[in-house]
């Protein structure tokens, strides 16, 4: 990070504290952004949440190319959770299948699942306050 | 905002910058996510495109409680558009309806929409790189 990230960053985030609100910022060029809508087993669903939760918390602490994971249930059918995953790159999508917390997670949630969409997308546009 | 609030946020942003790298941060709770689906007139897919980048980033931009809103089509269908929408509370989600830029862009867009599908959900875990 250079001299001049730095004061950005420190400007961006200053002017967020002292305006009382955070300031918008898109996010860069190049990202792949990948959504996936998973059917859980009702039995195992608490079982299932767990570990996804744990795995999510992993890839975006540990891997620098996890920009963000979301995983939310459907409001009328709880046991279909729906994930939007951003990343910085597709190298950093194929790390991230490579990595031991998503291996583990596959191999313990494999039996949870009863069925899965995966869907690759083109961002059309990706708004986010700075946080 | 509180004292207490600016005080993590400062420690977060200032960890960020020391470490030379994001930190992970999850959602406050409270939040509200909404997921859209919404099938385009391939005629008119650049205007709807251009209309609904313009109130994404005014609306992300403008409203304290919109925390971000996130477009991507579909590789294999480009016409269908998902849309990923988080704000702050059940209050700051009805607050964007009454904007003065998304009733601009219900009324230019309404026309080019021929088919939408709106979910309601609960939020599983919002894992994001502080940025």
């Amino acid at each position: 990070m250079s001299i001049k990230d730095v004061s950005m960053a420190a400007a961006i985030s200053i002017g967020a504290l002292i305006g009382g609100h955070a300031s918008a910022q898109d996010m860069p060029t190049g990202v792949v952004v990948r959504i996936a809508e998973l059917d859980i087993d009702p039995a195992r669903l608490d079982d299932y949440k767990a570990a996804v939760r744990e795995e999510m918390a992993d890839a975006v602490r540990l891997e620098p190319g996890v920009l963000a994971i979301y995983s939310v249930a459907e409001k009328d059918n709880p046991a279909r959770l729906r994930f939007f995953e951003i990343y910085a790159s597709d190298e950093a999508y194929r790390s991230h299948l490579e990595s031991p917390h998503f291996k583990k997670y596959v191999a313990v949630t494999q039996p949870m699942i009863t069925a899965r969409k995966l869907i690759e997308t083109i961002p059309v546009q990706l708004s986010a306050k700075s946080r």
